[in-house]
């Protein structure tokens, strides 16, 4: 297998923020599985960070990696009406 | 965790506009966590606001994350036809 | 929240073919959020629909948005056969 | 609204392959409700068809509109296994 | 309707890997009925296979249509853990 | 049939990090269908593992590939509450 590291245990959050936060590492570690090196990765991250496209490309896996994590909570249930 | 902020508390809206505003919010979101220095994320804007493929493609983000809502929301309750 | 329009007041329509038009509705209405600049997206407009790259981008987002959609509408009730 | 002409009038098909029919019909009326001139569409063509990164942009909404339409038809019911 | 030849008379298939191959096979035809000259494909197709951006967004409609196979066959009834 | 070779003999995997490195198989193994020669893999490799737009795209890929395979396994539950 490509990983030892266990980077997610569960994809139960107990809030939705907790939610984001997950997605958000997942599609981060995602990136970490491919480009390993992190001192590659530490000089790529201002390319993006800076890159509007690269940037509205990140939401949108951090989008997908939410849909999947929303729905594993059964999107937390429902119950509450803001 | 990579933020403290609290962004989403819920994914429940009363109206499928409000949810329509939620997928904006959470699209935006998640550029903030990436760049988040506000001075570059202001001096991004207008490049990709100008930009037809950049706009499309954040379309395609808040697309995404409002399928999460309008199921979390069970489409609003398909009661209504207009 | 971003807009006071309300452009969506239910995902539910009477045919598919509505909810094909409320799809490409939303996935306008999603660039006039990002771009609010009337003047600009009339400028933009001719550039996209004139780059085969940005359709087929167009083209996607409002896919996604008819999956949204079509699932509010159950599908339209699966009960005819062409 | 945007069209008038009514290009599906149901996502229920008899088979999966007039499901694949139907979606890359959706995804072409897509392009042609934003690009409406027929003729400027027929100078696009052979951009896109010769172009191999449009044309697996445009597998990837035919694979979305066919998600879509799979599903409406319950995948055509899950009975025969080849 | 575009295509006589009939490529897929099923989505169910026995194992996982067959749906893997379905998806693929899924994913050539849709660019086999945009560009329909097997002359010109086998010309793009070099283009393609050593564009490693081009071999992403390939293996993203791979992904897509894999989504559609999967819940088509129950995800092959989740009994086998391995 | 394309390949031979099985790589995925079942959807389930027993945690969800075994998910997240099932995702990424699936994911290389496309591309290794579309691109069969190992060594032209191997000097492609580089230039999109430095490449920011590049490893995006490719995380997009695992997260739709994750979407298939946490539904295979019903979210591995929706027990544990970290």
């Amino acid at each position: 297998m490509e990983t030892k590291e266990v980077y997610v245990e569960s994809l139960i959050t107990k809030t939705p923020q907790e939610g984001r936060d997950l997605a958000i590492k997942l599609a981060r570690k995602s990136i970490g599985v491919i480009q390993t090196d992190p001192e590659v990765r530490k000089k790529l991250r201002p390319q993006y960070a800076n890159d509007p496209a690269m940037l509205i490309a990140s939401a949108q896996v951090i989008a997908l990696e939410f849909q999947t994590i929303a729905r594993a909570n059964d999107y937390w249930s429902k119950t509450s009406v803001k």
